[in-house]
């Protein structure tokens, strides 16, 4: 499942939404552990020795390097949902500028786009997708405390923004987190563009 | 001609034109049927045995996997002209956005883009060509209906497309599908940046 | 020679300025001839067999394919310069959208860019660089016909614009080609994205 | 080293962070000199011998070529900062674009971007990161006097504008350096993008 993850994060690389080694992805592992990118590396060229080993609570177990302190936050959704396997954090820009317009506020709301199809147990565009935004903190538990306080709407969207900071995206395998990944980043950048045309 | 649909895949995922497993791909084969990708591929990495054959309605012959719901509109492109060779369905951010903006309608005009000539039966720049759009439906034979109810007007743009939803494309082979959906998705683009200036 | 202009084709086709089989690429040979991309080839996949050997008035000589009407334009430029041994014809989304817009006349003149040094001849962003727009003809003897006349203040650029069509650009090499027409298309698209912001 | 810029020069010029030959990379070499990409190089395919070796003053020592004028800029920086290793130079739309709006005047500050703790010495998002912006100046001593003159608060954001040109960025490492190009060039990129929306 390493393998799948890594395509991935060539993948996310190639299309810039990691730079300046942004981001960070990890897997679940048994044993109420996970599998993380380490900190501060490129991820335009990541092997397994990148990786690290860390529990729910981000903290080191095995491995070079040492997790990113956002580990806290993979590792809240793990113990929030049992099903999920794999968790992708981006860094793109239209995440980044349209969380930060001062008019956005707790959650976008997407209505009308065939795209919402692909996140797990939506049916038709008909619906209405509620992706929650959480105002950015350097202080990780806080966080990931506010993440628990909202989970039961939260985790609809298999993901949530961090303001001006990026997109945490999840699902039941590497494929299925990459799909929710790549789904998300394309409405919040149809939705930037039709802001650009409606303003 | 698989080889040249899996190389036109290629290029397509490369232009991020399918994110998140979307889009579709098919190719016309003997006895009224069709070779079309199966559902939920990740259309960045497709092979020859992620496709199945269905017949003209859309419904599984053989292969491994389920076609999409949208055969059916792929395959009533394959009943309503026999010419055509080869079907493509993309999800482009410029389709979505233009398509769902207030002030569009049911067709796209172009008109003084050299790009026009590109599409098989315009031979200036002077003339129009009308790209028409369809409210999305996630019941495709209501879909298929209302294109075949439109196709006299329709079938002269190569293409159409589906409101927040995407392109179809399509042209005697491969090749020519595929000049036809980067014509098309050139004159969207183009047209969506011209909104933005004229805004 | 032809290698340097395959690999420069490849570069083209990879930041999508020919989609479509757009676009068409020429180096002068002896004897009053030229070598061009015959007509009709998609561009993202050339070899030395997609190439006809043609005269200057555009006019097949041998090879295999038919060259571009647009041949009469890459001779005319030939004609007129005869230190000019590579053209480079685009058509990028840039390109087209900025000629066509209602205010855009005659002329993009450039201000204040240090890129303008990428032009032979220009030694300061402090000069200015026109880049003069031809109004599109199907009918390419006209269009050339207007090009020669306004060659003495054209050939400066070392490029010229055919509105909602695309880019010319030319060199004493495929090396100085291909810079002048990267330079071009930057000076071009920052244009746009400046027009976006002081619409 | 130079092998990690080799690498670093690939990935900016597919990034098409260099178009048209334009920026230069640098590393510092022992007894006060650097090795610099030489003049004029199509920087999409660069190799050990583009690299020429200058003294900090910019001038030629040994190597095929000649140092780009700008190598006076990157030996001040050398010069200022003894701990930085590399220099990198890039030529991007969004750096030339933001920098000569009328309203830009001589730094742009970023705040509330979790993107700013890519630089070094940054904590939280909550600072501000200012960013100094330079008039061009076809002088480079001149221009690195005034880039001396301001470096006290210059150096803080491991980076530096010139105006209608293109972005320094510098670091102890290649590794180092691309981190705060790409960090830089997101900043200014997302700062594009909302002044777009907020226009």
């Amino acid at each position: 499942m390493l393998d799948d993850l890594l395509k991935a994060c060539d993948f996310i690389a190639k299309r810039n939404l990691c730079p300046a080694t942004g981001g960070n992805f990890s897997l679940r592992e048994a044993d109420n552990s996970m599998c993380m990118s380490a900190s501060g590396k490129d991820k335009s060229n990541l092997s397994e020795k990148d990786f690290v080993l860390c529990n729910l609570d981000g903290q080191w177990l095995s491995g070079e390097g040492k997790p990113s302190a956002e580990a806290g936050l993979h590792g809240m959704i793990y113990q929030l949902s049992p099903a999920t396997h794999c968790v992708l954090h981006t860094h793109s820009i239209p995440v980044t500028v349209l969380s930060m317009l001062p008019e956005t506020g707790d959650k976008l709301s997407f209505q009308g786009y065939e795209m919402q199809k692909t996140i797990a147990g939506f049916q038709s565009h008909e619906e209405t997708l509620d992706l929650y935004i959480f105002d950015n903190n350097q202080h990780i538990p806080t966080l990931a405390a506010q993440v628990k306080a909202l989970w039961e709407v939260t985790q609809r969207a298999s993901g949530l923004i961090v303001r001006g900071h990026g997109l945490y995206s999840w699902g039941r395998s590497v494929h299925e987190a990459k799909r929710h990944m790549e789904g998300l980043e394309f409405l919040v950048e149809c939705e930037l563009n039709r802001k650009r045309l409606l303003a």
